[in-house]
């Protein structure tokens, strides 16, 4: 038999309510999943699903049955953060990636200090729709299970292994023997992406698009590369470089 | 002699306030620029500024001085529509194309019912990077001058003209000599972008992530093509598709 909680006071959904802030998903490990199909995608990928809010009208869902909790809209709006509720919302384990799962790794994504949440989900999707193997974020780390980021990788989160990695020493003994490609405005030092070749294994990096890549990542890179473009333009979203770039390395 | 205005009660600040509505934008035929780079960047490009609200430490402001309005804190809190307020906030006169304005247009981006103002605000600027001369927006109609809009294009929403087309007959008669460009998912009769050759004049096409592109567009077309990828991964972000083609187009 499903569970049923039709209170928004209700102990559980204030639970689940905290799942919205950084801290408590850090503490219990866990994060929200919205809507059907991001719901269904996590489970086919393995994530671990705890429990699935859904509307009594959608209750005819049918697979995690045993982890049912049958409700109302108004629960479902208030443990959502879309301004629309969505049907149904899950609570999921996090999934921690670390070196050791990446080290059959070739074709590595590097984004350095990167804040915009709706980017990095758009970057995980991108990522995995051009088969990189891994995505490494350095320096400042945003929380991957916020739900905005969650939400932008439309499904693609578990798909690709992303590791957090805080200090260069670590990054320099990982990637010495890797080609390592710095993403770049043009200048006297880099070369067009038309006419770049990348070898295997490689790793590319990205800078935040307020601030560039660190000149602590450029002198650590082994090719720089620049998207060539009109110069009125000052530079373009980070998420539309990543695709062009990993289009371009891909289709060679 | 500035203005001055400290009162979030005042009539003008009022005023201001209802701009965040596209009703008003519409009726008033004016949109809110936030900060002062991106005011600055309209101003050198023609767009007609009304007005200026700076807080008072900031008022070393150096152009646009005779429609300054001194101002607090608070009322650039309420007047914009930013989490943090920026440093200012202008009124500003919209600017509007017309066919007969694109008329030498060779290179031309359409874009079919677009909902989401962040990618199309992307969408502006990665075309403006990549010198395109005009962006039809088809069928459903969004606000250019939301300002998440104006946010998203960085500048770039009045450097490259935008002009709407809702009936479907216009089209076939301003575009009947242009090779007209399907972006599709993968099938039988599409293309890989890698082999696509683009002619000019041209008009390439997107439909919105949910909906694709429709069968009338589909069929207007005279070249199909697609962006191979990983069949794990439904579809790219929009912005990320344009911004790849476009660059496959561009470096030919």
């Amino acid at each position: 038999m499903e569970k049923e909680i039709t209170s928004v006071n209700n102990e559980l959904v204030k639970q689940v309510v905290k799942l919205h802030q950084k801290k408590y998903r850090d503490e219990e490990k866990k994060f929200l999943l919205e809507g059907f199909k991001v719901i269904e995608e996590a489970f086919k990928s393995g994530i671990e699903i705890e429990k699935v809010f859904v509307s009594k009208e959608n209750a005819k869902y049918n697979f995690l049955q045993d982890k049912l909790i049958l409700t109302t809209e108004a629960v479902l709006k208030k443990i959502s953060t879309t301004e629309t509720p969505p049907e149904a919302v899950a609570v999921a384990k996090q999934k921690k990636f670390t070196l050791a799962d990446i080290n059959q790794a070739k074709k590595v994504i590097l984004l350095e200090n990167i804040k915009d949440l709706g980017n990095l989900g758009t970057i995980l999707r991108t990522a995995k729709a051009f088969s990189q193997d891994a995505i490494i974020l350095f320096g400042e780390t945003v929380d991957l299970y916020n739900p905005k980021c969650v939400r932008s990788s439309v499904g693609n989160l578990w798909k690709i292994p992303v590791v957090q990695i805080k200090d260069f020493k670590t990054l320099e003994t990982e990637f010495a023997h890797f080609e390592r490609v710095a993403t770049l405005p043009k200048s006297n030092h880099t070369v067009n992406l038309k006419d770049f070749q990348a070898k295997l294994p490689y790793l590319i990096m990205f800078g935040s698009e307020a601030e560039g890549l660190s000149p602590q990542l450029t002198d650590f890179s082994t090719q720089k590369v620049t998207i060539e473009m009109n110069s009125e333009v000052e530079s373009l979203n980070l998420s539309v470089s990543v695709g062009i770039i990993l289009n371009a390395v891909n289709r060679k």
